[in-house]
């Protein structure tokens, strides 16, 4: 069986992983992202990490399908990436420049939460559905659209940017991008921390969130699953704008299954049942539901998605 | 050449077109929508049609690449049709049906506003582009969208139901469709007239509109274009809505270009420029802007989206 690389190319450390074909994977390793004078080094890094990996594993030219990498910015449509400010690179073509460091094998590239969102259809919470969305509850929110098993990026790139729908005009704040009401703003780990300390200020509700000098969206659900009536309504409040952006994404492209992961998604089910009951009342006019499923393959999506990229060419 | 047939089948006529795969539509000509014992005439007329057609011209099935048909309801991606309430179709297969009646020739089943939009882009307002986002404002608001040249349908059939959206949780009067706040309350015919009675409650200021026994979006239009102050916040509230909506559509699948069509479009740039000043406000992490265009064929739209379904195939 052939195989492939798939990579996740984050602003401190690359994830590698050798896949066979059908998705197993072989072997997984980091090395770390030196991002010194405008990262001009890293995909020489990478194209040594990975011809060396083949030298170790007696693989040549022949045996490998090609590479796919997710990189933490927009990616257009033909590979060039006009600014990824992580890296420190600027109007590059990080595909061209790594299939010729690598001696012409095949090279993908796409956005890193793109591609995380087609690690998870292929072989993680979306298994076996062609049409998924993702969704990353982190600092902020990210999201890939996946249809017919292959990613959506869009005609700039700005596909699956779901963390910066407006859903709520009388925001007041500022998002980091200039705008106010963005759902990122509150479903997030950063916004469910924010709301938590909104719903503080504005009632005298007891709470064992009073107590914390910093306030995680962690705390918030440990709280909420202890029975904290107030850290619930936070969750409560967190889910209903999340579940309206979700509803955006059916009435648009209409997924099979939507994908939550990211460090807020370790709730589970208690989290995700909220979810599911605010989305309903989103979407009264479908019959049936799309399953809201949690991500199964963590940090690893990306290098899964990097890959299943590369065989989908 | 070869050609096609693209039928449009609405609850009152069937619009039907005679065309060159190249686009050139031959000839139009409608005939009856037959909605009697629930529809049990329907395909049977329409394949009577086509092969008086294909008589007339002396035309074969080896001429014919095949026939493609919008209709009035959802589409399951297997072209099953569980109800389409105008034309009192219950648990049907057209697509299968209308092949059967026509010898076997090709036959592809859509939406109607899914269909539409893929006439657009092909031949219409978004001709020259692959992915389109095509919204209809008429008594309510259609929405198809077009990736790759190809209608998304999605996995319920609802994709491109943009007039369901929320865009204003606030909302207290109910939609048709049961929920409160959506897009098309506020951006359509209807949803222009609407926001025109209110607009008109909530102050004394003067306004042509006042003297009006009913009115409609027409109307509003003309008012805002002589001057009138209150017609013109009054569009300017509709174009806002709907700038939100477009927004969600860029922010989940990210067209090349938007095409507004409906009645409602004959106002032209004098009420694209609103809906273009309030999206780019919606969308200030993009740095590019996509195109917001008029709808260019009409009520042919249709005829010509159905036949390049089936070009498509």
């Amino acid at each position: 069986m052939k195989k492939c690389f798939g990579i996740d190319l984050g602003g401190t450390t690359v994830k590698m992983g050798l896949f066979e074909e059908n998705g197993v994977v072989l072997e997984k390793w980091e090395i770390p992202t030196r991002t010194e004078e405008n990262g001009k080094y890293i995909l020489s890094d990478i194209a040594k990490a990975v011809l060396d990996k083949m030298a170790e594993k007696g693989l040549n030219g022949e045996d490998i399908v090609g590479a796919g990498i997710g990189i933490p910015g927009p990616v257009m449509p033909d590979g060039y990436v006009s600014a990824c400010v992580n890296l420190g690179w600027r109007n590059v073509n990080p595909g061209k420049g790594l299939s010729d460091l690598l001696g012409g094998i095949s090279v993908c590239v796409g956005n890193d939460a793109n591609v995380a969102a087609l690690g998870e259809q292929w072989q993680g919470g979306g298994k076996g559905h062609d049409s998924v969305a993702a969704v990353t509850l982190g600092t902020g929110l990210g999201c890939g659209i996946i249809l017919d098993g292959k990613i959506v990026s869009g005609s700039r790139g700005v596909a699956g940017e779901l963390g910066h729908v407006t859903v709520n005009r009388d925001e007041t704040e500022k998002c980091n991008c200039g705008n106010r009401g963005c759902l990122e703003f509150y479903a997030s780990a950063t916004g469910i921390a924010r709301l938590a300390k909104r719903h503080l200020a504005a009632s005298d509700e007891a709470s064992v969130l009073r107590g914390l000098e910093k306030i995680t969206a962690k705390d918030v659900v440990d709280a909420a699953k202890a029975g904290d009536a107030l850290a619930d309504s936070v969750l409560e409040e967190s889910m209903n704008w999340l579940a309206q952006g979700l509803s955006f994404v059916t009435l648009v492209v209409d997924p099979e299954v939507f994908v939550v992961g990211g460090g807020v998604s370790k709730a589970g089910d208690f989290l995700l049942d909220k979810l599911r009951r605010h989305y309903n009342h989103y979407t009264v006019m479908t019959a049936t539901k799309p399953e809201i499923r949690v991500a199964t393959l963590g940090n690893d999506a990306g290098i899964y998605g990097a890959a299943r990229m590369v065989l989908n060419m």
